[in-house]
Protein backbone atom coordinates (compact mmCIF):
# COMPACT_ATOMS: atom_id res chain seq x y z
CA UNK A 1 0.00 0.00 0.00
CA UNK A 2 1.22 3.33 -1.10
CA UNK A 3 0.61 6.29 0.63
CA UNK A 4 1.18 9.86 -1.38
CA UNK A 5 1.78 12.73 1.26
CA UNK A 6 2.85 16.34 2.12
CA UNK A 7 3.72 17.18 5.02
CA UNK A 8 1.50 20.74 4.81
CA UNK A 9 -1.94 18.35 4.91
CA UNK A 10 -3.00 18.02 8.81
CA UNK A 11 -5.53 15.14 7.01
CA UNK A 12 -2.11 13.70 6.41
CA UNK A 13 -0.92 13.84 9.47
CA UNK A 14 -4.11 12.39 10.67
CA UNK A 15 -3.55 9.42 8.28
CA UNK A 16 0.16 8.71 8.98
CA UNK A 17 -1.22 8.27 13.04
CA UNK A 18 -3.89 5.29 11.61
CA UNK A 19 -1.43 3.75 9.27
CA UNK A 20 0.93 1.40 12.28
CA UNK A 21 -2.64 -0.12 13.28
CA UNK A 22 -3.66 -0.82 9.89
CA UNK A 23 -0.59 -1.93 9.17
CA UNK A 24 -0.30 -4.33 12.16
CA UNK A 25 -4.15 -5.61 11.15
CA UNK A 26 -4.05 -6.20 7.39
CA UNK A 27 -0.08 -7.07 7.40
CA UNK A 28 0.66 -5.02 4.70
CA UNK A 29 3.39 -2.86 4.19
CA UNK A 30 3.16 0.87 3.97
CA UNK A 31 5.17 2.59 1.47
CA UNK A 32 5.69 6.39 2.38
CA UNK A 33 5.80 8.25 -0.81
CA UNK A 34 6.48 12.47 0.12
CA UNK A 35 4.75 14.27 -2.95
CA UNK A 36 4.51 18.00 -3.60
CA UNK A 37 0.83 18.34 -2.78
CA UNK A 38 1.24 22.11 -4.56
CA UNK A 39 2.46 20.79 -7.60
CA UNK A 40 -0.31 18.05 -7.34
CA UNK A 41 -2.84 20.94 -6.99
CA UNK A 42 -1.82 23.12 -9.85
CA UNK A 43 -1.86 20.16 -12.39
CA UNK A 44 -5.09 18.59 -12.01
CA UNK A 45 -6.88 22.40 -11.37
CA UNK A 46 -7.87 21.36 -7.60
CA UNK A 47 -8.13 23.94 -4.71
CA UNK A 48 -7.41 24.28 -1.33
CA UNK A 49 -10.44 24.01 0.62
CA UNK A 50 -9.39 26.98 2.21
CA UNK A 51 -10.33 28.83 -1.65
CA UNK A 52 -14.16 28.53 -0.61
CA UNK A 53 -14.70 30.28 2.91
CA UNK A 54 -17.27 28.60 4.55
CA UNK A 55 -15.16 25.20 3.16
CA UNK A 56 -11.81 26.83 5.19
CA UNK A 57 -14.24 27.63 8.30
CA UNK A 58 -16.28 23.98 8.23
CA UNK A 59 -12.80 22.00 8.04
CA UNK A 60 -11.09 23.46 10.98
CA UNK A 61 -14.00 21.88 13.07
CA UNK A 62 -14.57 19.22 10.97
CA UNK A 63 -10.90 18.17 10.86
CA UNK A 64 -10.45 19.11 15.32
CA UNK A 65 -13.68 16.63 15.24
CA UNK A 66 -11.70 14.14 12.93
CA UNK A 67 -8.44 14.21 15.17
CA UNK A 68 -9.99 14.03 18.66
CA UNK A 69 -12.02 11.15 17.24
CA UNK A 70 -8.80 8.97 16.65
CA UNK A 71 -7.09 10.22 19.62
CA UNK A 72 -4.23 12.42 18.17
CA UNK A 73 -3.37 15.52 19.04
CA UNK A 74 -3.61 17.95 15.33
CA UNK A 75 -2.47 21.68 16.27
CA UNK A 76 -3.08 24.79 13.39
CA UNK A 77 0.54 25.42 12.00
CA UNK A 78 0.65 29.22 12.01
CA UNK A 79 2.78 28.87 9.12
CA UNK A 80 -0.13 27.46 7.48
CA UNK A 81 0.66 27.08 3.92
CA UNK A 82 3.61 25.83 4.86
CA UNK A 83 6.39 25.11 2.16
CA UNK A 84 7.32 21.65 3.24
CA UNK A 85 9.68 20.90 0.47
CA UNK A 86 13.02 20.60 2.63
CA UNK A 87 10.88 18.07 4.87
CA UNK A 88 9.74 16.13 1.55
CA UNK A 89 13.33 15.97 -0.33
CA UNK A 90 15.61 15.05 3.10
CA UNK A 91 13.00 12.39 3.71
CA UNK A 92 13.47 11.19 0.29
CA UNK A 93 17.11 11.41 0.87
CA UNK A 94 16.64 8.80 3.69
CA UNK A 95 15.13 6.21 1.31
CA UNK A 96 18.46 3.99 1.76
CA UNK A 97 18.01 4.00 5.44
CA UNK A 98 14.47 2.84 6.46
CA UNK A 99 14.69 3.10 10.14
CA UNK A 100 15.62 6.10 10.29
CA UNK A 101 13.34 7.61 7.61
CA UNK A 102 10.59 6.44 9.44
CA UNK A 103 11.88 8.21 12.39
CA UNK A 104 12.34 11.26 10.10
CA UNK A 105 8.90 11.31 9.04
CA UNK A 106 6.91 10.99 12.37
CA UNK A 107 9.28 13.80 13.66
CA UNK A 108 8.50 16.18 10.41
CA UNK A 109 4.79 15.56 11.09
CA UNK A 110 4.67 16.21 14.34
CA UNK A 111 6.67 19.14 14.22
CA UNK A 112 4.55 20.58 11.53
CA UNK A 113 1.02 19.13 12.81
CA UNK A 114 1.13 17.75 15.90
CA UNK A 115 2.36 20.54 18.31
CA UNK A 116 1.77 23.96 19.04
CA UNK A 117 3.13 26.68 17.16
CA UNK A 118 4.40 24.51 14.65
CA UNK A 119 7.80 24.61 12.84
CA UNK A 120 8.46 26.77 9.58
CA UNK A 121 10.62 24.10 7.41
CA UNK A 122 11.08 27.12 5.13
CA UNK A 123 13.42 28.45 8.19
CA UNK A 124 16.63 26.90 8.57
CA UNK A 125 16.07 28.03 12.00
CA UNK A 126 12.96 26.03 12.93
CA UNK A 127 14.60 23.16 10.54
CA UNK A 128 17.68 23.08 12.95
CA UNK A 129 15.45 23.31 15.99
CA UNK A 130 13.17 20.38 15.25
CA UNK A 131 16.62 18.13 14.30
CA UNK A 132 18.08 19.16 17.91
CA UNK A 133 14.78 18.23 20.00
CA UNK A 134 14.64 15.28 17.80
CA UNK A 135 18.44 13.67 17.49
CA UNK A 136 19.04 14.25 13.70
CA UNK A 137 21.96 15.99 12.22
CA UNK A 138 21.00 18.96 11.07
CA UNK A 139 23.69 19.24 8.33
CA UNK A 140 23.03 15.93 6.86
CA UNK A 141 19.50 16.87 6.63
CA UNK A 142 20.15 19.98 4.63
CA UNK A 143 22.55 18.90 2.69
CA UNK A 144 19.84 15.77 1.78
CA UNK A 145 16.85 18.91 1.73
CA UNK A 146 18.86 20.54 -1.35
CA UNK A 147 20.68 17.70 -2.94
CA UNK A 148 19.29 18.12 -6.49
CA UNK A 149 18.45 14.13 -6.75
CA UNK A 150 15.98 14.16 -3.98
CA UNK A 151 14.36 17.65 -5.37
CA UNK A 152 13.86 15.34 -8.62
CA UNK A 153 13.02 12.92 -6.85
CA UNK A 154 10.13 15.03 -4.94
CA UNK A 155 9.03 16.31 -8.26
CA UNK A 156 8.35 12.52 -9.80
CA UNK A 157 6.80 11.26 -7.02
CA UNK A 158 4.68 14.39 -7.49
CA UNK A 159 4.29 13.68 -11.22
CA UNK A 160 3.60 9.78 -10.25
CA UNK A 161 0.56 10.78 -8.01
CA UNK A 162 -0.75 12.94 -10.81
CA UNK A 163 -0.53 10.56 -13.73
CA UNK A 164 -2.43 7.71 -11.56
CA UNK A 165 -5.17 9.97 -10.50
CA UNK A 166 -4.05 11.59 -7.63
CA UNK A 167 -5.66 15.05 -6.99
CA UNK A 168 -4.81 15.85 -3.43
CA UNK A 169 -3.44 14.58 0.07
CA UNK A 170 -3.51 12.14 1.82
CA UNK A 171 -4.08 10.00 -1.50
CA UNK A 172 -3.63 6.23 -1.31
CA UNK A 173 -3.04 3.36 -3.76
CA UNK A 174 -3.76 -0.29 -3.33
CA UNK A 175 -2.50 -1.73 -6.36
CA UNK A 176 -3.64 1.26 -9.04
CA UNK A 177 -6.85 1.97 -6.88
CA UNK A 178 -6.98 5.38 -6.06
CA UNK A 179 -8.11 6.26 -2.09
CA UNK A 180 -8.12 9.81 -0.94
CA UNK A 181 -8.36 11.18 2.43
CA UNK A 182 -7.64 9.95 5.81
CA UNK A 183 -11.91 8.89 5.94
CA UNK A 184 -11.09 6.60 3.98
CA UNK A 185 -8.75 4.34 5.61
CA UNK A 186 -11.50 1.85 6.45
CA UNK A 187 -12.24 1.40 2.35
CA UNK A 188 -8.18 0.84 2.08
CA UNK A 189 -8.36 -1.66 4.84
CA UNK A 190 -11.35 -3.55 2.95
CA UNK A 191 -9.68 -3.03 0.01
CA UNK A 192 -6.42 -4.74 1.77
CA UNK A 193 -8.06 -7.48 3.12
CA UNK A 194 -10.13 -8.56 0.10
CA UNK B 1 -31.68 17.43 13.38
CA UNK B 2 -32.14 19.21 10.39
CA UNK B 3 -30.76 17.55 6.75
CA UNK B 4 -30.14 20.17 4.08
CA UNK B 5 -30.27 18.22 0.30
CA UNK B 6 -30.95 18.33 -2.91
CA UNK B 7 -32.08 15.63 -5.23
CA UNK B 8 -29.35 16.28 -7.21
CA UNK B 9 -26.57 15.02 -4.99
CA UNK B 10 -26.21 11.05 -4.97
CA UNK B 11 -24.29 11.47 -1.73
CA UNK B 12 -27.44 13.08 -0.60
CA UNK B 13 -29.25 10.29 -1.48
CA UNK B 14 -26.73 7.86 0.41
CA UNK B 15 -27.37 10.02 3.62
CA UNK B 16 -31.34 9.23 3.09
CA UNK B 17 -31.15 5.81 3.36
CA UNK B 18 -28.78 5.97 6.03
CA UNK B 19 -31.37 8.26 8.44
CA UNK B 20 -33.87 6.06 9.71
CA UNK B 21 -30.80 4.10 11.07
CA UNK B 22 -29.56 6.55 12.63
CA UNK B 23 -33.01 7.98 13.73
CA UNK B 24 -34.04 4.71 15.53
CA UNK B 25 -30.49 4.54 17.41
CA UNK B 26 -30.80 8.09 18.36
CA UNK B 27 -34.34 9.10 19.22
CA UNK B 28 -33.91 12.26 16.50
CA UNK B 29 -36.24 13.36 14.26
CA UNK B 30 -35.25 13.79 11.18
CA UNK B 31 -36.35 17.20 9.65
CA UNK B 32 -35.92 17.21 5.95
CA UNK B 33 -34.64 20.77 4.39
CA UNK B 34 -34.95 20.78 0.61
CA UNK B 35 -32.20 23.01 -1.03
CA UNK B 36 -30.96 24.41 -4.08
CA UNK B 37 -27.37 23.09 -4.25
CA UNK B 38 -26.52 25.08 -7.01
CA UNK B 39 -27.48 28.28 -5.81
CA UNK B 40 -25.43 27.00 -2.75
CA UNK B 41 -22.75 26.54 -4.86
CA UNK B 42 -22.99 29.82 -6.06
CA UNK B 43 -23.60 31.79 -3.45
CA UNK B 44 -20.10 29.98 -0.90
CA UNK B 45 -17.83 29.73 -4.55
CA UNK B 46 -17.86 26.34 -4.51
CA UNK B 47 -17.40 24.11 -7.30
CA UNK B 48 -18.78 20.31 -7.64
CA UNK B 49 -16.32 17.52 -7.61
CA UNK B 50 -16.32 17.27 -11.41
CA UNK B 51 -15.08 20.56 -12.21
CA UNK B 52 -11.84 18.65 -11.28
CA UNK B 53 -11.39 16.12 -13.89
CA UNK B 54 -9.28 13.83 -11.94
CA UNK B 55 -11.69 14.29 -9.12
CA UNK B 56 -14.46 14.14 -10.90
CA UNK B 57 -13.39 10.35 -11.84
CA UNK B 58 -12.54 9.51 -8.38
CA UNK B 59 -15.77 10.70 -6.99
CA UNK B 60 -17.38 7.86 -9.23
CA UNK B 61 -15.28 5.19 -7.71
CA UNK B 62 -15.49 6.45 -4.72
CA UNK B 63 -19.42 6.81 -4.60
CA UNK B 64 -19.92 3.27 -5.91
CA UNK B 65 -17.77 1.55 -2.95
CA UNK B 66 -19.65 3.68 -0.58
CA UNK B 67 -23.28 2.70 -1.61
CA UNK B 68 -22.01 -0.84 -1.75
CA UNK B 69 -21.11 -0.75 1.32
CA UNK B 70 -23.85 0.32 3.05
CA UNK B 71 -26.03 -1.37 0.66
CA UNK B 72 -28.04 0.95 -1.44
CA UNK B 73 -28.20 0.82 -4.97
CA UNK B 74 -27.07 4.05 -6.32
CA UNK B 75 -26.91 4.38 -10.10
CA UNK B 76 -25.63 7.38 -12.59
CA UNK B 77 -28.07 9.38 -13.70
CA UNK B 78 -28.16 10.16 -17.07
CA UNK B 79 -29.44 13.78 -16.89
CA UNK B 80 -26.82 14.66 -14.26
CA UNK B 81 -26.73 17.38 -13.20
CA UNK B 82 -30.69 17.48 -13.12
CA UNK B 83 -32.75 20.64 -12.99
CA UNK B 84 -34.66 19.32 -9.58
CA UNK B 85 -36.93 21.94 -8.84
CA UNK B 86 -39.75 20.63 -9.66
CA UNK B 87 -39.35 18.05 -6.98
CA UNK B 88 -37.63 19.74 -4.17
CA UNK B 89 -40.48 22.39 -4.59
CA UNK B 90 -43.52 20.20 -4.64
CA UNK B 91 -41.26 18.59 -1.42
CA UNK B 92 -42.15 21.51 0.62
CA UNK B 93 -45.96 21.74 -0.71
CA UNK B 94 -46.15 18.72 0.84
CA UNK B 95 -45.33 20.18 4.45
CA UNK B 96 -48.90 20.26 5.77
CA UNK B 97 -48.80 16.00 5.32
CA UNK B 98 -45.91 14.72 6.56
CA UNK B 99 -46.33 11.08 5.82
CA UNK B 100 -46.83 11.87 1.87
CA UNK B 101 -44.11 14.50 2.23
CA UNK B 102 -41.73 11.43 3.41
CA UNK B 103 -43.19 9.47 0.96
CA UNK B 104 -42.55 11.77 -1.90
CA UNK B 105 -39.29 11.98 -0.28
CA UNK B 106 -38.61 8.64 -0.68
CA UNK B 107 -39.46 8.37 -3.86
CA UNK B 108 -37.87 11.52 -5.63
CA UNK B 109 -34.85 10.45 -4.55
CA UNK B 110 -34.93 7.01 -5.65
CA UNK B 111 -35.78 7.75 -9.13
CA UNK B 112 -33.15 10.17 -9.54
CA UNK B 113 -30.37 8.60 -8.03
CA UNK B 114 -31.48 4.61 -7.32
CA UNK B 115 -32.78 3.37 -10.50
CA UNK B 116 -31.24 2.85 -13.87
CA UNK B 117 -32.06 5.51 -15.97
CA UNK B 118 -32.79 8.13 -13.47
CA UNK B 119 -35.40 11.05 -14.52
CA UNK B 120 -34.84 14.16 -15.34
CA UNK B 121 -37.34 16.35 -12.93
CA UNK B 122 -37.54 18.96 -15.01
CA UNK B 123 -39.02 16.88 -18.02
CA UNK B 124 -42.85 17.02 -16.81
CA UNK B 125 -43.40 13.69 -18.41
CA UNK B 126 -40.83 12.06 -16.60
CA UNK B 127 -42.37 13.80 -13.51
CA UNK B 128 -45.70 12.09 -14.57
CA UNK B 129 -44.25 8.71 -14.90
CA UNK B 130 -42.79 8.93 -11.41
CA UNK B 131 -46.15 9.80 -10.03
CA UNK B 132 -48.20 7.21 -11.90
CA UNK B 133 -45.54 4.27 -10.88
CA UNK B 134 -45.36 5.81 -6.90
CA UNK B 135 -49.31 6.69 -6.95
CA UNK B 136 -48.63 10.42 -6.48
CA UNK B 137 -51.40 12.90 -8.04
CA UNK B 138 -49.25 14.44 -10.96
CA UNK B 139 -51.62 17.80 -11.46
CA UNK B 140 -51.12 18.27 -7.42
CA UNK B 141 -47.92 17.88 -7.36
CA UNK B 142 -47.10 19.70 -10.61
CA UNK B 143 -49.37 22.50 -9.22
CA UNK B 144 -47.25 22.57 -6.05
CA UNK B 145 -44.04 22.38 -7.85
CA UNK B 146 -45.08 25.83 -9.91
CA UNK B 147 -46.73 27.65 -6.89
CA UNK B 148 -44.90 31.04 -6.43
CA UNK B 149 -45.16 30.24 -2.43
CA UNK B 150 -42.79 26.73 -2.90
CA UNK B 151 -40.46 28.51 -4.82
CA UNK B 152 -39.97 31.04 -2.17
CA UNK B 153 -39.93 28.43 0.49
CA UNK B 154 -37.18 27.04 -1.61
CA UNK B 155 -35.16 30.13 -1.60
CA UNK B 156 -35.93 30.39 1.77
CA UNK B 157 -34.28 27.23 2.93
CA UNK B 158 -31.52 27.90 0.72
CA UNK B 159 -30.58 30.93 1.74
CA UNK B 160 -30.93 29.87 5.05
CA UNK B 161 -28.38 26.98 4.60
CA UNK B 162 -25.69 29.39 3.34
CA UNK B 163 -26.28 31.59 6.06
CA UNK B 164 -25.71 28.79 8.82
CA UNK B 165 -22.79 27.58 7.15
CA UNK B 166 -23.44 24.73 4.40
CA UNK B 167 -21.12 24.86 1.41
CA UNK B 168 -22.34 21.34 -0.39
CA UNK B 169 -25.04 18.63 0.20
CA UNK B 170 -25.57 16.91 2.08
CA UNK B 171 -25.35 18.65 5.02
CA UNK B 172 -26.71 18.08 8.45
CA UNK B 173 -26.96 20.48 11.64
CA UNK B 174 -27.37 19.47 14.81
CA UNK B 175 -28.17 22.79 16.85
CA UNK B 176 -25.89 25.40 15.31
CA UNK B 177 -23.22 22.61 14.34
CA UNK B 178 -22.79 21.81 10.77
CA UNK B 179 -21.75 18.32 9.43
CA UNK B 180 -20.99 17.70 5.57
CA UNK B 181 -20.92 14.64 3.87
CA UNK B 182 -22.84 11.63 4.24
CA UNK B 183 -19.92 10.28 5.45
CA UNK B 184 -19.84 12.24 8.69
CA UNK B 185 -22.98 10.81 9.71
CA UNK B 186 -20.79 8.92 12.48
CA UNK B 187 -20.03 12.14 13.79
CA UNK B 188 -23.12 13.43 13.71
CA UNK B 189 -23.99 10.47 16.06
CA UNK B 190 -21.97 10.72 18.26
CA UNK B 191 -23.21 14.92 18.72
CA UNK B 192 -26.95 13.64 18.80
CA UNK B 193 -26.00 11.28 21.69
CA UNK B 194 -23.97 13.72 23.81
Amino acid sequence: MEFFFDYVSPTSYIAHFLLPGLAERTGARVVYRPMFLGGVMRATGNQPPVAVPAKGAYMVRDMARCARRVGVSLHHNPHFPMNTRSLTRATLGLDSDPALQARFIDAAFRHCQGIENGIDPADERDLAAMCEAEGFDFDMILALANAPENREKLRANTEEAVARGAFGAPSFFVGDELFFGHDRLDHVEEALMA
